[in-house]
């Protein structure tokens, strides 16, 4: 069994983290730390727990925790990763940071949109880009892991396998993404409450977003070109819980001549083989409520030719193909486990 | 392995047994049958489920599916049932009707509440009411189990602790129960809409729904009382899609001498080793959404000495504890497997 | 034209008085205050306010604030109306306080469940509870005026009509109510999230919410007993911004030999010729949604004769019917204008 | 008194209609008529509208009610108003189309778009779009008012100030929007169940919406370009009731140099003395829920200098400003009444 320990328990990627390594049948949960609720039960902090999780939350004693388990689960706000990845290295252990701060690999980039100080950026190049469809390979053989963020995943997804064919112009793309309320974290915060969130559609952080600079490196390495890709990332918030939708806009090059069912034909061969992403038939779009608990991505796709311009749509649950899920799935395969243990149900519909 | 049939599976009580059985580790699916979708892949129905159930949905050829399967899970509208539980009953079949043609003990109550004429009242007697953590035993020696409703299912949970047991008013019950717009089924109505139902409240049924004498016949069992029990039970329908919460009202008997403390200690005794129920701690009240998704129920209690009536609210999923959770449930006991297994999963939160 | 104050602006009570007032015919908005925003644009606060309300939230400046105003509304957390209403009083104005600090006649009942002591217990008599359709006559008269909670005003509508008639069992009232999340305010705490109250119902305050004596208080002065009413009054918290729906259970006396028409016939008579409450057929059962936005209540009513009981449900906008809404009804009355200017709009639906 | 006619006043729009017109000073309502609902009192078919609303809805009989009103509101589905605008020319009455028939220049686009044959083609020159903001000299001249749809409302504001304007590159704009479910009317079909768009975000009708055309047609009137623009339109449908954000990317020409102030300063200039137009700060975006119950629409817009793009995003409510608060505002202007009467009422928040 695997020893797994979660730094930053008490968030909603952290509990959804215990939700989902509670049923894994090759994982044992040691720690569960906090920075809030030190000393409390878990089950008193998320009482849907009750008689089922019976840890008590505890502090952060990095070398403790880090000594006893096999994998670090990091879930922690940006800036803070860095104390524990260090230590598990030391230590010979498997980390996987949930957060940002080893996602980039020039740390000029991160310092520049997270206004921090990276404080070990020489460890950048080791970390490896955990979204398994576009990376497995060299996460089998990581031992640090920058899981991606919920909108690059839903996004990275949408646009990877027309990056770098020659086919859409890599200088225009668009993306237009939708988010459930929970990628905000479990913060009490106005704009966050039900009375503000219900009912309402908004735009945010548009044109700032700092999961832009993610989203543009990793569609520069697919894309391979030399120059690195710039492109508009604008999330809008959602009356709802879970769930990102990303649509996304690419013009044709001039000369590509291919139809919706070309493109189609790739995505599906891109995809392949692969359990967790299912390229929809024409006509049909993804719905966020399919993925809904679930580690499934969706992607709707088509070319109109009115516009020369292919428009695809992803849609993952973004606690969990967008973060904690995805985690497991990268730890499977640190482990040298089947990729899909403990991630096999479907979403929860209605 | 099991092999199991779902009757009526493109509704949602089905399409949730098709969901926790595709992941049970002891069954396999075989037929899924449909009325209305004849001939279509089950994952054009429902695609969430695209790439993961590849069953064609087929018509309800009553003996070759009930030859093939080992089980029958009946997710059909009231008065369908009998044909497949009698021709399962001629195969030496289990048969798990979720419907409410065998919940009852009587009859008459049957054709009185739901308007229809039995055609196998000689069956009723041989059916068990399969709510495990009240008649688990009687549940294994069974081959028909009349699957208990979801309002009944909440309510008795409720309820359950203090009947027959001398300290309450069995003749002054109220529920007021709050259900989820999933309860009403995969039906295109005015009623259903989401323009409709969202930031809406009301009650329904009242003094009027069928689920008034299954929880009578259930509460007059446990109570153990000559006469029947009368009590009201009035619906609400609310702005969700899954969850039912029962708030249930029993006034202490004028002789009743007992603190909060001491009914907790009741019901904590009562569900002392069950799984599936969580008796909360003082002040700590249930909520729908941490059974979101799993076959858990939450159940709090106090004693109001002001008006000497003890309160108790129970928490649901409806589709899952009330429904199809909870058939699965039946099954695992019917089979002499573990009774939780394929059922583990705590609630999605938030 | 009527000069208004509003002093706690910022909350949702407030903001909704702005909004109504904003387009009442026969009133002009001076100050706005709250203790956040002191100096931003009120416009800034709530943005949907742009270029429509162009006041600077202003500092509670007791004395300059009265002096202006012919009417102050106090929309202020319990306790602190005092000082507003010493001083309104000096001046020979009117004050409308939206707390709970002038709703009591005992002023032991407020200090014990309230858990504050009351500084001007002697101006309690001088206060009227501002309930129209009970107390209008006395409204009319008052210069200080309670402004009835947001529970007791969807109950009390419910209640009224029965109450004092020698019909049912006032000693064994239940109420149990459903509220939308804007009662809990604008204020930044975990439970109000979104995440934590989409697809969720619980019950809160059991047996110990304070509107239990308000409500108390006034059936039993409607009921003319001397001996004060009891009753359980349940809570819970709905999925939804606005709208309370109060589900109320009454007990035929034994003597009482009533049918359903008979008692709707006596809210009828009660209710004939109230703009504001509508008293709904046989079967037809009010849905808050028909009351968003607007200061409508609505009425259903039936006898169960199985169990001899009355239920009502009774459905408001509490953020209008149980607050703002119906403190300008009340304005209206303290200075002689049609009771219902202002407030004509019909909900809004859907 | 205007004497006001809604033909087809059961659905969404027709009610909403009714909801306005009702507290309308200069006008009365006469006929409500209704295909589904001949004979049965309005107020049984929306019971908000209980004592408030007591017509009673009456077949569409087109003489007799043309004959009696001043003005037409035809919330009909398309392709059935031109009887009723012809009727109505001919008796000298004012019509506003709510729905598609008048919207279209030329004929073809309309044909195609909504593969229905126009009965009346020689009218269409005689129609008014109408859209206040940018056809005000002409909707006061006009007879027959095409009402505009409601995503082509949102996109027109937001796109409007820069078409024509040299600064864009008109052939490639892109909007994205995003849509409350009242849009779909009420038609009880699967997709609009609650259960079923809850928790749930989707595109549809991609590249495909018939709305398309229409802003198409719209924006070229304004460009003026000699060639037709061709844009791509996205909606997508939200688990909200009402509301319509339209997100729109448009691409600077290569010479533009402007900063984001500057376009905003367009912006406002643009919108001077529009009564429901706002156009927000730096940094505000608009919220859909800002517009709830309003005929107000908001407007945020930023320039991405990394991408050269501009980004406007704006926010409707749907059946109000996108439907019949629109209609409301074309009939002030047809009858030379003050533009916003029956119109002032803030957006209802939270």
């Amino acid at each position: 069994m695997i020893k797994a320990a979660i730094i930053g328990a008490t968030g909603y990627t952290g509990a959804e983290l215990v939700r989902l390594l509670r049923c894994h049948p090759e994982v044992t949960l040691t720690d569960l730390t906090t920075q809030s609720y030190v000393g409390q039960s878990f089950a008193d902090v998320y009482p849907h727990f009750q008689d089922q999780v019976t840890q008590v939350c505890c502090a952060q004693d990095l070398s403790a925790i880090a000594g006893e388990a096999d994998v670090l689960f990091l879930a922690l706000p940006h800036g803070l990763s860095v104390p524990w990845v260090v230590e598990a290295r030391r230590l010979g252990k498997k980390v996987i940071d949930l957060g940002a701060d080893f996602r980039f690999r020039q740390v000029q980039t991160y310092e520049q949109w997270y206004h921090v100080t990276h404080e070990a950026p020489e460890l950048l190049s080791e970390a490896v880009y955990g979204l398994p469809e576009l990376h497995r390979a060299s996460i089998r053989q990581a031992s640090i892991i920058g899981n991606p963020g919920c909108y690059p995943t839903a996004s990275m997804l949408a646009m990877a396998p027309l990056l770098g064919q020659g086919l859409i112009d890599e200088g225009r793309i668009i993306i237009d993404a939708k988010s459930g309320v929970s990628g905000a974290g479990r913060k009490a915060v106005l704009g966050s409450l039900y009375a503000e969130v219900n009912e309402n559609v908004k735009p945010y952080g548009v044109a700032t977003h700092r999961h832009t600079p993610e989203i543009e490196q990793e569609a520069s390495r697919l894309a391979g070109s030399d120059q690195a890709i710039k492109l508009s990332f604008t999330p809008h918030l959602m009356p709802m819980t879970r769930g990102i939708l990303a649509t996304v806009y690419m013009d044709l090059r001039p000369e590509a001549d291919v139809t919706a069912a070309q493109v189609r034909e790739r995505y599906q061969a891109f995809y392949a083989g692969e359990t967790f992403v299912h390229v929809m038939d024409e006509g049909v779009w993804p719905q966020t409520k399919w993925s809904y608990g679930s580690n499934h991505a969706f992607i709707g796709v088509t070319v109109d030719r009115r516009t020369r311009r292919v428009i695809v749509a992803s849609a993952i649950d973004n606690l969990i193909k967008g973060a904690s899920g995805q985690a497991i799935q990268n730890m499977n395969l640190l482990f040298d486990l089947p990729e899909t243990i403990g991630l096999t149900m479907s979403g929860i519909y209605p």
